[in-house]
C-alpha cells in the first residue's frame, strides 16, 4: 500500500499515463518496497538485474525481466519470427552481461493470436533456443496462453561471483566513461531497414565476453546501452551521484550524431573504471572506447563538449 | 532447432493449434532441451516450478512463471484491480507452495492500453504487494509496456532446502494420496459470481505453510489444483508413472461432482505419502483428506470408484 500512494502521486504528477516514464514508475515501485534483513535480496528495482544472494553460495544470482509486443517492439510484418525470438532473449542477455554476469537459465512466457501459424511459432522458439544454446542459457520454463497479439515475457538469470556484480551506482568522481563498439546502428536500422544497421536492430549481440572481462579489470560500474547513450548515461550517473563529461562517442558508419547519442537498442556497454586503469583499445573484436569522464556535481547530469546533453526519452513507454 | 523439430511435430499431430494443449507444447519443448552437467539446472520445464542449484549453496532455488491476460484469465468488467494483482502473485506462490518451498522474491512485467486508468494501475499494485509482504516476497524488477489489454507475467522465485524440492515425479504405487481443503468452489465462483466461490475464485489463498509441512512430513510428490483434479492427478501420475486410484474428493459447498472433480484454480494442494506416514485430520485450519491410493499400472491412468475418470482439459488454451 506504500506503492499504492507512491504511484499515485508520481502519476498525479503527470496528467496523462502516457507521460510518464518506465523510469518514473520503476523508481516510485522501488523506493516504497521494503527489502527485509535475511531476504537474500542485495539490490531490487532500478539496475539492469536484481540481485538475489542463495544461503551460503559462492554466486549470486542477477535476475531480469523483458517484455517483447507486437506493435510495440515489433511487427510481424517486417520482423522474421527467429529475429523477434533471438531478439526477446538477447535483451535479457545484455543486462546479465552489463552485471558482469554469465546466464545459466531462462524462462519465456508466449502469447498469440489465433491467426499466428504454427511456422510463426516454430522459428520463434528455433531463434530463441539457437542463442540459448551457444550462450549456455537452459531454458527451465514459461507459460503458454491466448492473446490478440504476439506478446513475449522472457525472464533471464544469471551468476556472478559473491558481491562481484557491476552496478551502475559504483561510479565516481575521476573515473573514465568508456562505451563499446559504435553507437546509432539500431537507430539507423529501423529508418532505414537495411544493411548492417537493420540487421544490428533485429538481432543484436550481447556483449557477454565482454561483461565478464570488464568486470574482471575492476570497473566501477556498468550498464547496457538499450535506450540510448543520452538516456543511460544519465541513469547511470544519477545512479552514482555523480555527472558525466563525455565527448562524441563512435558513430556507426551510416548513423547520424543524433542517433549516436539518442538511439536506442544497441545493446553496446557502458562502463566506468578508475583513471588508472588500463582499457585496451579492442576486446573480443569491439573496440572500447574512453567517451569522458565522471566529475563531482549534480548527480545525474550529462555534458557533451561542455554543453548539456538533453535525454531524449527513448523510453520503453514511447520508443516505437 | 531441435525444438523446432519436436514442436513442428506435435503440431503437425493436431490440425488445428488450438487444440494443442499447453501440455502437450511444454512436453515437446522438455524432450528436446538438453541440460548440461555444471549448469546447475537440477529441473527443468513440466513441473510447478524449475529447480536451480547455486553454486556451493544450501538451499535450491524455485522458479515459476504465469501470464495472466485480460478476456482469459480475468475480465476488467467483473474482477476488481486489486483481486487481479493479488491473483496474479497467488498463482506463482501457489506453484512455490506446490514445492515445499518458501517465497523469496518476485518479477512482475505488466502491458496495458491507455484505457486503462491510473487507479485501476495502483490498484492492481495495491492488490500485488498486500500479498508479497504478507508472505515475506520482495518484488525486485519487472517490465512495463502498451498493449491493447491487461497482460501481466510473473515470476516467482522460492527457496527449499538442498534436494527437498517436492516434485510430481516421486510418487510410488503404494502412496497415499491427499488433497487439502474442498474442491470446486472456484469452478462454482466463476460460474455464480457469488459468494465463498466468487472469492476462492477471484482471491486464491496459496497455501504456503501447508507446503513446508507436507514436506516435512515426507510427501513423496506434490503438485497444486490450478487445472482441475482430473488433469492434475494425471499428470502427477504420469510423471512418476503410476496409476491413481481415488474416491470422491470433499466437494466445495455448493458446488456440483463435476466442478469438485474437473474445475481449475481451486490452488488446494495434491500430495502423495507413503502408507505408513500419518497425516492429521488438519492443519492450519485445512483439512487434509485422504482420497485413495496409488497403484502400479499404466502411468497416468487415473480411476474414480473403480472407473476410468477422463480428465476434462481445463487447459490454459482452453480455460475461460
Amino acid at each position: 500500500l506504500g506503492v499504492y500512494g507512491c504511484l499515485w502521486k508520481a502519476i498525479c504528477a503527470y496528467p496523462n499515463l502516457w507521460e510518464l516514464t518506465e523510469e518514473s514508475i520503476l523508481e516510485g515501485l522501488r523506493g516504497r518496497i521494503a527489502i527485509p534483513r535475511g531476504s537474500g535480496v542485495i539490490l531490487g528495482i532500478g539496475d539492469d538485474c536484481a540481485i538475489f544472494r542463495p544461503r551460503g553460495s559462492k554466486e549470486d544470482l542477477l535476475v531480469t525481466t523483458d517484455l517483447l509486443i507486437e506493435g510495440v517492439h515489433f511487427e510481424r510484418a517486417t520482423h522474421a519470427p527467429a529475429s523477434v525470438g533471438h531478439k526477446a532473449l538477447a535483451r535479457g542477455l545484455s543486462d546479465i552481461a552489463a552485471m558482469g554476469g554469465a546466464p545459466r537459465f531462462c524462462l519465456v512466457s508466449l502469447a498469440f493470436p489465433q491467426s499466428v501459424g504454427q511456422v510463426w511459432v516454430n522459428r520463434f522458439y528455433g531463434g530463441l533456443l539457437k542463442l540459448a544454446y551457444r550462450t549456455g542459457t537452459v531454458l527451465v520454463g514459461g507459460d503458454l496462453a491466448r492473446a490478440d497479439r504476439v506478446m513475449c515475457d522472457i525472464v533471464v538469470a544469471g551468476s556472478v561471483p559473491r558481491g562481484r556484480a557491476l552496478r551502475r551506482d559504483g561510479a565516481r568522481a575521476g573515473d573514465s566513461i568508456y562505451v563499446s563498439g559504435s553507437l546509432g546502428g539500431s537507430a539507423l536500422g529501423l529508418a532505414t531497414r537495411l544493411g548492417r544497421g537493420w540487421k544490428r536492430h533485429v538481432s543484436p549481440e550481447p556483449k557477454l565476453a565482454l561483461g565478464g572481462y570488464v568486470r574482471q579489470i575492476g570497473a566501477t560500474a556498468a550498464m547496457d546501452l538499450s535506450d540510448g547513450l543520452s538516456l543511460d548515461l544519465r541513469r547511470l550517473a544519477r545512479a552514482s551521484r555523480v555527472c558525466a563529461e563525455i565527448e562524441m562517442p563512435p558513430v556507426f558508419p551510416g548513423a547520424t550524431a543524433e542517433q549516436a547519442l539518442h538511439g536506442g537498442e544497441d545493446y553496446e556497454l557502458l562502463f566506468t573504471v578508475p583513471a588508472e586503469t588500463r582499457v585496451p583499445a579492442r576486446y573480443d573484436g569491439e573496440a572500447l572506447t574512453c567517451i569522458g569522464r565522471m566529475r563531482r556535481g549534480p548527480g545525474g547530469q550529462v555534458r557533451l563538449g561542455g554543453r548539456p546533453l538533453p535525454a531524449l526519452a527513448y523510453d520503453h513507454f514511447r520508443r516505437k
